[in-house]
């Protein structure tokens, strides 16, 4: 199969080699037919059932029971010890650092390669991000790195942990569990009790992982979960916040209602609510999805094993595996290239897109978006070197079943 | 029939007065077998259908077509240009403030006599609400009294009013149309013209009220909807920026999503976004319902005289009537007791709660809620005195059906 140069804006590709890619993801998915999607949803439980319920009894909004089935099964599933359901993961994300005391003009040490939505939570608050770099095994934080870093930048104060070049406070540690892969949590935890610094686990993309045998989601005393139309779960649009203490869990519910104190008749409101919990027809299909989670995770876990088998034998390509210390959900598989330069990503993703697999580019860094590019930062030698040759392939579960649709 | 007084804490009841006020919603409500709710969702169209697609194509998340029908009905609903739907309308009047430039220090205009998530949009921003009273027709906001008020303490300044005790900007005015009954806008964006001040429509409640022919949602360069689920069109949660401005639109949808630019494969984020767009499967249900708009309205508007009809031999209460210069959608029917106290509501509320509907009070006034009581305020005389003696009554438009549900 040739196809002609021609129809590429840039540079051409390297023919071959996306030649050889295609033909390594038509055999990791035999029976599939195209266009692939990288993460489609697909509803093949009680997705109906219940959300026809919340129709037929009228609770599609914020005071059904699926919320708070919801939120007890995610309880059940990471072990955490509340949790509130919201609009979105990135509202959860900004909740739990407006919780821990998040204010405009701190700083939060949180990846550059990541979801925007983590660093848009930040801001969110009126707090900038301070980037910094990830390690090439789990592709999340780099704690020893860090560790450096903040014996060469930051002072102990009354206050915390403050930036002595900007004079800011270090508010905040947001490790984000990339594509699924778990990042070393024990000593990333170790080094933010050291230096007095709140830790919020970005689990969006977590959710099944486990870290040493213990879930993400209940790695930190606050974690975010995101159920976006492309995750593994999904409300249509959802996140959740999971915390240990279910005092802290309480105040998470007031405060993303109108925090309304009961009342039969009267609308009293004690504090400043912000209205972002999930509605109940968006948790109808959260708790549908999450009964399906293991299946779904198996699937995942096969198609990894697809992915590694068929590429294994191709050059100057590697698949993304999980960490030694983790079992990861494998939320999006990865190839890793080897060399080549954005060009050559850019003319291989082309022309696998062009076979009808959408496969795409990692995130670009967040340091170089024009919002952030003035934001404190790390050296980010490895982010830097690792953007540019990764590549998402397709990763939804259903792709795994052979059986008619 | 007669209640035992030790069934209630407090004050005895009127128990006459009670009593012919239940007999009153009986005789506006025959047939309807209680409990009878406020304004309780209810869906006989094409919900179903538009959901189930949802599910059945897997289009649940923010991309699918039903967000983009939804707007397009509620921008030929109202006749506004442009239109962002949005997770709800604390989000939408929050985006909306945030698209004029209302910023963190500002002072926003805006009624004490609201549902609260008027003003905590405001505080969302930073900014803080500065209460004006309303006016007892409409429960609006008093423009001349408002007038008087910004000639006593307002100057013009070359960045805008400016609140001169306090040296803020009044960055914003902000009309509710309370309970669906249209604020009386053309002297009101006169006055704001004069000083310059901008006005956001928060028209939460008022979807299908028309103010001299046009419909609210249209009546300043930018407004808000509210599509809760007490709503009378209801997408779980949910909200809609609306604006004049084609450009505004595209921007507002752009802002409320993740601000993503366009690419096959790249994600590359132009600025902060907040990622707060509709789902979906919100929007299908949203479209549904929108078509059965008309229908709702005439039903409401039938229950309404039905109220009026059944009130109208009976003493000391009143039923609030649709301005003169409007059409209201009587979103929730409300009663006016024309003397008692606040015990006395609460004893009439109990008792009428206790036969089965539910009645409520209206929302206790923002500016005495605790994180509001310190905000700048105009004297509230009217706001102050139709607040403890209102009494919104069931108001959903099914309860005027006759044949079996």
């Amino acid at each position: 199969m040739t196809r002609p140069a021609t129809s590429f804006e840039g540079p051409a590709p390297r023919a071959p080699f996306a030649d050889a890619f295609v033909a390594a993801l038509r055999a990791a998915l035999p029976g599939v037919a195209g266009p692939v999607g990288l993460h489609d949803p697909h509803f093949s439980g009680n997705e109906w059932a219940y959300v026809k319920d919340c129709l037929d009894t009228g609770w599609v909004s914020y005071n059904g029971s699926y919320v708070s089935r919801f939120e007890s099964m995610l309880v059940d599933l990471t072990g955490a010890g509340s949790c509130a359901a919201v609009s979105s993961g990135t509202v959860a994300i900004e909740m739990a650092l407006r919780v821990i005391g998040v204010a405009a003009g701190d700083e939060v040490l949180s990846p550059s390669l990541t979801f925007v939505a983590t660093n848009n939570a930040i801001a969110h608050l009126g707090a900038m991000p301070h980037f910094i770099d990830s390690e090439s095994k789990s592709l999340g934080v780099d704690v020893a790195k860090l560790a450096g870093y903040l014996d060469d930048i930051a002072e102990m104060t009354d206050a915390g942990a403050r930036n002595r070049l900007t004079g800011r406070r270090l508010a905040a540690l947001l490790p984000m569990h990339c594509f699924g892969h778990p990042v070393d949590m024990d000593p990333l935890l170790e080094l933010a009790d050291r230096w007095k610094i709140p830790v919020v686990e970005d689990a969006a993309e977590a959710i099944g992982s486990t870290y040493k045998g213990r879930p993400c989601g209940s790695l930190a005393p606050i974690a975010c979960l995101s159920f976006n139309g492309n995750k593994i779960i999904t409300t249509g649009g959802g996140g959740a916040i999971l915390t240990r203490d279910p005092e802290l869990g309480k105040r998470l519910r007031h405060l993303t209602s109108t925090a309304k104190t009961p009342h039969a008749f009267e609308f009293i409101h004690d504090e400043i609510g912000w209205n972002y919990r999930l509605p109940n027809i968006n948790a109808a299909l959260g708790c549908a999805m999450l009964e399906q989670l293991p299946a779904r995770l198996a699937a995942k876990r096969a198609l990894q094993l697809r992915y590694e088998a068929a590429f294994a034998g191709m050059n100057h390509v590697s698949i993304l595996r999980e960490p030694s210390y983790a079992k990861s959900n494998y939320w999006l598989a990865a190839a890793i290239l080897e060399d080549g330069d954005v060009a050559e990503r850019d003319a291989l993703l082309k022309a696998v897109q062009e076979a009808g697999f959408m496969c795409r580019a990692a995130w670009r860094l967040n340091h170089t978006l024009p919002m952030y590019q003035d934001c404190p930062r790390m050296p980010l030698e490895t982010a830097e070197a690792i953007q540019p040759r990764l590549v998402n392939l397709p990763s939804a579960p259903q792709l795994l079943r052979t059986e008619p649709a």
